[in-house]
């Protein structure tokens, strides 16, 4: 199968590594708007070749688009004016409303598959690219009603092949779960780093005690800002609705402990141990992100 | 050498663990005041018997006191009271200031070490003992002044036979830094957890979708509630100026993001990942917490 990656990513390149080791790719054509990427790619032999988005997406089976969300959006069209009337394109964005609305009214909509495949790192770049990044992962199919049974099927054998659970959502339901389980994390690290970082700058001995529990904590704020400003930008009212529980527990907590009630962090913090037997669930053992 | 060690759980279980291996201990004797806690650590042979606490110490070259930082506060005149006049007692809590407080007129001071080994995981009790839980940590010792140079040195080799580097500090600065470096970590994820929990009562399948980078942040949510209680309670003020900062900070990423200012999102982002030089430390290089 002839599979076009647009994003020469993390993401993009890891399922490069993958597509072709498992031999689902027989060729993997690349396509990204950034020459070092381009060459950095073609260097690490991710892609067999590189090319501009128009004769990439001709000559594709599967277009990849792998690109932060707002670059989905800006490019979701013409990918699909160009590719043929068999090819499946195939979106791996962590926001989905805005994707769909920007094709909803395309002729080759069919065609188009919106999806998430849940796992990454902190790091970013084709550089990135690692091997078995997305296996025992969740992928997540969204709207597939909205996409021919053919075209989900290929997506399904692609997440398959890379050993992933695929399951099942519709766009806006998936914009308000990864709010909660995604966004926000990277939210609260981002400002984690920030509030250590600023003490850090009279204190320049304090990470010399840091352990690895804030390691683990703050490891997600080196996540891409590129990337991570786009998802804000689309997905900002579930984001603001997420953010406003949270700012007001993590006061709640602050204003337990100013009044001494340890009865009250006691039975909050107890409340939380209830995350223990969530991540016993299988996508977590492993020590990928 | 004997060695009594108060607390089996995570940090006094692992310690026995490896101090057996490595012949520091000749004969470990445990104490605890859950009886069922003591009755597992004979299970596993992490000490050689159990004991009360008065000969427990006067049995001890070395007694090692294990216990969340409020039982440290109370036990610690009982514990001087009752060693030999060459024995030495060496905390390993998380907090300093009130700890050395309680102890700060004690004829035998100087037999004292206030210690805090830069290590742990998320779980509690004696079957969360393991091995090699310390190996390039950093393991803290606090107002050296204040112990008499056999008592430091002594416990100086403890530490680097347990492969650690050993830094010192004042009580008060090492309560500042472990706020930012390790208390404000827990809460923020005790928080996310409960944010998460909470939306979870009603959309019972988010989880499903949840990945990795939420695993990490929220992992700390797992700790136990009564070791960080005493935490907040003896160390509320560094704390509480923490999480000032923090709330301070994780408002204003939310208003930014509310008035779609995403170039200011963008920057704080970069800001935050100069983090990862920090992360790049040896300390790190570990997948223990």
């Amino acid at each position: 199968m002839n599979i076009t990656i647009i994003g020469l990513g993390l993401i993009g390149g890891s399922m490069a590594l993958d597509l072709r080791a498992n031999g689902f790719a027989a060729r993997l054509i690349g396509v990204d708007a950034n020459p070092r990427h381009r060459q950095l790619a073609q260097d690490m032999e991710l892609v067999d070749e590189v090319m501009e988005l128009g004769p990439a997406c001709r000559q594709a089976d599967i277009v990849l688009l792998a690109v932060p969300v707002n670059a989905i959006v800006s490019l979701a069209t013409a990918v699909l004016d160009n590719m043929g009337a068999d090819t499946v394109a195939i979106e791996v964005g962590s926001t989905k409303a805005e994707i769909a609305q920007a094709i909803a009214g395309h002729p080759r909509r069919a065609q188009f598959v919106l999806a998430h495949p849940m796992a990454g790192t902190e790091y970013s770049g084709p550089k990135a690219a690692i091997s078995n990044l997305f296996q025992h992962k969740a992928a997540i199919i969204c709207d597939p009603g909205d996409s021919s049974p053919q075209a989900v099927r290929l997506a399904e054998r692609l997440f398959k092949s890379l050993f992933m659970r695929v399951i099942y959502m519709e766009s806006s339901a998936h914009d308000v779960h990864a709010a909660y389980v995604s966004h926000i994390s990277h939210i609260s690290s981002y400002v984690l780093a920030l509030t250590v970082l600023e003490k850090e700058k009279v204190e320049a001995n304090i990470f010399n005690m840091a352990s690895g529990g804030f390691a683990s904590t703050v490891r997600l704020a080196k996540s891409s800002p590129r990337m991570w400003n786009d998802i804000y930008e689309q997905n900002a009212q579930n984001i603001l609705d997420v953010l406003d529980i949270y700012i007001e527990k993590i006061q709640e907590f602050r204003d337990l402990i100013a009044r001494g009630e340890f009865d009250e962090t006691y039975r909050l913090m107890e409340s939380a141990n209830a995350i223990g037997k969530i991540l016993k669930a299988p996508q977590f053992n492993s020590t990928k992100v």
